[in-house]
């Protein structure tokens, strides 16, 4: 699929969406600025790349894994929502957990940094470099080791691309636990390695859960090995929750073993507006209680955020304009009973007033036009300029109140504010858009954001991670306790700090 | 309930059931030959207790939570299977994370050892002293602190009894993710701290899916806090995760935020008569494909298991005798689908044999009998001698294949071997039950059992836990690269090495 790295202006072709490729045309195809410039970042005392060091690598992968020619090697220095730029001049593209091994160990004696790269899906600028780091792709760790249809356990390489996944599972009866609007690009070690959440978390649960087992490399090219794909398996500490969140700052993952739900015989999609986010919680109760087990996503989003991605991707809208919309997805086993549920929820929920107007469907090419509608909104707004996008979890009932208070602070700032996300979570994303980034409009929302997150017991990252956007910003969500053992975990287990540096740990005090 | 400790003969009472108490009679009311004499154990090189070192506890806290009266102290020494006998002088027993952390820095200081103990109903002696550890009892951690109905995330202390939680948020209209056995007498810290599995894991997941947030105090007296309830956070590494599973080893969980899920509207359950282990597996598949998303347990037991449980405890079997008995539980949010789908579900397989008979019912009373034969498996054989018991993971091809071995193996040694568990899960609880402890019948069962677990990739410890019993033999499921970061892991926690020693980690080489 999408594993072959391409030209900057082809990247951007690529994210965003899965079965309908999605053209973006930024309104200016300028390469952003360097990470280091425009957020001020010094480079830490790391080793600098000599052309013996080229060497090693090209005598441990042959030579066209080994990038050094600028064009090649740009897409992997930018990130997809051309936030960050980095620096590196070389690219190491490896087959097999032993290559990681030995590359990693020769950088942990060389002192050179290094920045792991997935399907660079990421949005908080964790999978790009920010100096001179030696990218390691896992593009080419792409296998599926096996699966077990009866328990549901499937164990992969990291470099594999969640889509290709799912769709070979599912041809097996099961589906992969969770789903995201990247799933045509994102790899499933970034998955593991962010803790992404998306779509289904709400059924499905999240990753800490799903994962049954890992291998990873530590930075001196220790493999551990803790890729068991059983469900229970109590015997001393759980290692691979290290791995799972820590964005390859703790040791790189490379091989999976996840279990993987039956596929429902049955999937109904329902898409409803609603007059206001009150009512959207009204609801939420409500599906919690009428769908109960079969409810597998409760998602929501603003008239804006709907009305620019219409707009902006000429994709329809299946209902009438208005102010809030709300997607409700069902998985089951049983067509006729989940179908009777849903559309008694519908007629109970229009009686009430809840909701407006909606439609319902299990149509496949029916639920993929409002699937496709609800995916595409993280980047509909690239071209219309420069996107600040949050992603915060608030209590379900704070849950949209900054964006009111956000359009009323940005106020003719913005080209536009809107929040859509997984209600079920207590998740939303937030995105001011602006014409373009400048480092006035930046300071009138950072940190204020995050100290009003904050004041609410939320997290500043609920799926995102923490990344190199985001360090400064962690002490709102983590208080000083934990970020000391966060400290102390990273120089155990990466004492030279080569993995991914500049990210999620806050510069010492 | 069950919170204030009682001598040993109520002890083994309290155990084992929660709605009906099983009145356990031992054979032998004798107490336990001592662990260090019985496992050949050495003590470590840690501080004793003077009567300076009492004062001071009793400083902090009130007298009378400071306990040194020998009979006071003899229930918190041994396990509730017998197996295990400490020699702790000394008993405390705190209110508070800050008495906690207190209690903490002081022993770090003075290098003396803790024990800590919750429900003490561990089955691998992790929760009892092996000499003069200082037991530090959660019994009076027992607040709930807030319950959020509408999200489901309930935050309490970890003395909190599991049932006094379940039956806390089933009248706002949750449950616990878990259910044990236990339940009665279990702590929910003691549950997070062991990664207790469960009945109902197949449905809601497990401790580290469910577990929000938690508060924990390291060696140090350092308060640890990620008592976040949130359903996605990613701020940062997932600490919580260390606490989970590491039973007490590399910090002591005083606070947990726990996702409660909905309250199934209905509740139905089915108990059949199958003739041999294969049926067992199709049925299960078939379970999978048609109840789906209700499927909440689906749990065997052999003829010898039930039978055991029925003539030593007295209590009903609802069914004639068969070679062996699967529970089918069904969680679910309509009576009339659910009981659709399981009545089909059963009358399916009557007619392709997989189910010789049973019994399908939603009446709580019928429902409590099954349930409670069930879970009264675990200690009836008590009462006919010494137990041996296992609970391991096997890839569920497998998972019958280690009882007849063991039958055979043992031969006219045991009064009887039987196997039953959790097939949902690949786990698989092996009791052989002998006349009385022998270490000649010890070394006949260990280290063989763990070598056929590891050669078919399984875990020799589901979900018990390593505890006291089982360092010797991590090796049969965890390598030497993931036991060297255990390693690391521990000396980074907990230097002096004072929290819980001899449990989990094996001796360094």
């Amino acid at each position: 699929m999408l594993s072959i790295r391409k030209p900057l202006t082809s990247l951007l072709q690529l994210h965003c969406k899965s079965n309908v490729l999605v053209q973006i045309r930024h309104a200016s195809q300028a390469l952003p600025q360097f990470s280091w410039e425009k957020y001020n970042v010094k480079r830490k005392n790391f080793g600098t790349i000599q052309s013996s060091d080229i060497g090693f690598f090209k005598s441990i992968l042959d030579e066209k894994r080994v990038l050094t020619d600028e064009n090649d090697i740009l897409p992997y220095n930018i990130d997809w929502i051309k936030n960050c730029r980095g620096q590196s001049k070389l690219v190491l593209r490896p087959k097999t957990t032993e290559e990681v091994s030995k590359i990693l160990k020769y950088c942990n004696d060389r002192r050179l940094a290094v920045c792991p790269q997935g399907g660079n899906t990421g949005l908080v600028g964790g999978s790009v470099p920010v100096f001179d780091e030696i990218v390691l792709s896992f593009a080419l760790m792409n296998k599926i080791i096996s699966l077990d249809s009866v328990s549901g356990s499937m164990v992969c390489e990291a470099g594999c691309i969640l889509e290709n996944l799912d769709n070979y599972v599912r041809e097996r009866g099961l589906i992969m636990p969770l789903d995201l609007g990247a799933k045509g690009t994102c790899h499933i070690g970034g998955n593991v390695s962010t803790n992404a959440g998306g779509l289904r978390l709400l059924r499905y649960g999240n990753l800490h859960g799903s994962i049954l087992g890992i291998e990873a490399v530590k930075a001196d090219g220790t493999v551990i090995d803790c890729l068991k794909s059983l469900k229970k398996d109590n015997t001393g500490y759980h290692l691979k929750h290290l791995f799972i969140g820590s964005e390859g700052t703790l040791g790189l993952v490379t091989k999976v073993a996840i279990h993987c739900p039956v596929l429902p015989n049955a999937v109904n999609l329902g898409f409803f507006g609603v007059k206001n986010f009150d009512n959207i919680l009204k609801l939420y109760k409500s599906a919690k209680k009428n769908l109960g087990e079969i409810l597998s996503a409760f998602e929501m989003a603003d008239f804006d955020a709907i009305n620019t991605t219409v707009r902006n991707l000429k994709l329809p809208n299946p209902i009438a304009d208005y102010p809030f919309y709300v997607l409700v997805e069902t998985h089951g086993s049983n067509e006729a009973h989940d179908s009777e549920k849903l559309m008694s929820f519908l007629s109970k929920e229009m009686e009430t007033g809840l909701i407006l107007d909606g439609t319902v469907t299990s149509e496949p090419a029916k639920m993929q036009t409002i699937w496709n509608l609800r995916e595409s909104i993280a980047g509909a707004s690239l071209k219309s300029g420069y996107i600040f996008k949050y992603d915060v979890s608030i209590p379900q009932k704070h849950y949209y109140d900054l964006v009111p208070i956000l359009k009323k602070r940005m106020g003719g700032r913005a080209v536009s504010v809107y929040g859509y996300g997984h209600v079920g979570d207590g998740n939303i994303h937030i995105n001011v858009v602006v014409p373009e980034y400048n480092s006035e409009v930046a300071s009138l929302m950072e940190p204020y954001i995050f100290e009003e997150v904050s004041k609410v017991n939320g997290s500043i990252s609920a799926e995102h991670g923490i990344g190199f956007r985001k360090p400064k910003y962690i002490h709102y969500s983590k208080d000083q306790s934990a970020l000391h053992l966060m400290s102390d975990l990273k120089k155990l287990m990466d004492p030279n700090g080569i993995l991914n540096p500049y990210k999620v740990l806050p510069d010492e005090p």
